[in-house]
């Protein structure tokens, strides 16, 4: 199999810039979130309803990664707080290198929380480092029950998983005891926050945990 | 940038190995689905929908690609179809020689239909051939109505997209015509099915569709 090796490279040289990254971060004490979920989970109206609570406490900036349009950036701009779009075009993920380039465009030293909202995909984007502080999994009620075995990595790896859309339970087939049992059965730690970000539910609690779980470094 | 012309070389193989599944399957006159979507957009449910009604008058087998677990693959077993699980571990997508190396496991003069579940995955799968006849979009309205643009490039190539859970719509923001306004910017002749595999609402058009757009050899 001649692309392992070559593969390896790929991984190598972001791993190096991610360091790159994290050392940029560190240094301007910044805390940094890889939010990362399927299409639709609801990343973005997790930013919308998690910024508000903070902003008063944190200075925030976020970088929204999407295949196409800047339709995320233009949500989240609304919030008044500084934000950059990246588009990935055919990328399933975002790459350290278009973060390292995204920090030029913050007053890093003038920001507490840097939020990063990945390519919606379950998969790529778990295993590559982009130098973040923590990896949160998002996941919608809808996308059902069973996704902590089917999709492993992600769960393995994250901070906390936030499962949104707890309002919709009542009109699918999920069930949070299945949920549960499915993803201790791969993370027996991670924190789970049930949320909806329709009606805000669960929303208080989550973020009193970020705030108390990652303080930034000026408030340490 | 290194890593391109590897790249290129990665998609060369993957062509000539999906050509490869492409003779296969012409040459015993089968036709081939490749089911693209999101985690939990209700790729497996669709299938538990319609091979009930073609079971009667093709003769079909199925492959069902995850990451882990032999779920899905043992959902379809139920409907005494023949099926093969293939665990792509980190893997987000299924690749051609995956396949061709399932093609092994069924009699296939004696398949009329191989219906193809990919990866939960909406962005990596949709670029990658594997020698199927027409690749199908499936997208849940839990996963909002903003996907086609933000994630074109599945919308551009699709031969149909299905829109599952239309049960859902009164409880979420989804609107059915911004939905279509957002694929017809993408998309302007793709056929939209919508679909509710929890209701059965609009599965018999879906159907109905699939058996006399793509009817395989035995029957032409």
């Amino acid at each position: 199999m001649a692309e392992i090796p070559v593969l390896e490279n790929i991984l190598k040289a972001n791993e190096e810039l991610a360091n790159q990254v994290r050392r940029r971060l560190t240094a301007a004490g910044v805390v940094a979130f890889n939010f990362i979920g399927s299409p639709g989970a609801g990343k973005t109206a997790l930013l919308e309803r998690t910024i508000p609570v903070l902003r008063a406490d944190f200075r925030i900036a976020v970088i929204e990664a999407d295949c196409a349009t800047s339709r995320d950036a233009q949500r989240v701009q609304a919030l008044n707080v500084a934000v950059i779009q990246i588009n990935t075009g055919k990328g399933c993920h975002v790459p350290a290198h278009l973060i390292l380039q995204a920090l030029d465009g913050f007053a890093l030293d003038e920001t507490d929380l840097l939020f990063i909202e990945n390519v919606g995909n379950l998969v790529c984007p778990s295993e590559l480092d982009i130098g973040e502080t923590a990896k949160i999994a998002v996941l919608s009620t809808a996308e059902g029950d069973d996704k902590p075995q089917k999709y492993p990595m992600l769960f393995r790896q994250c901070h906390a998983v936030v499962l949104n859309k707890i309002d919709l339970i009542p009109h699918t087939d999920f069930a949070l005891e299945r949920f549960e049992s499915d993803l201790r059965a791969i993370n027996t730690q991670v924190p789970l926050f049930a949320v909806s970000c329709r009606t805000n539910e669960g929303i208080a609690v989550w973020v009193e945990w970020l705030r108390n779980r990652f303080p930034p470094a000026r408030l340490r």
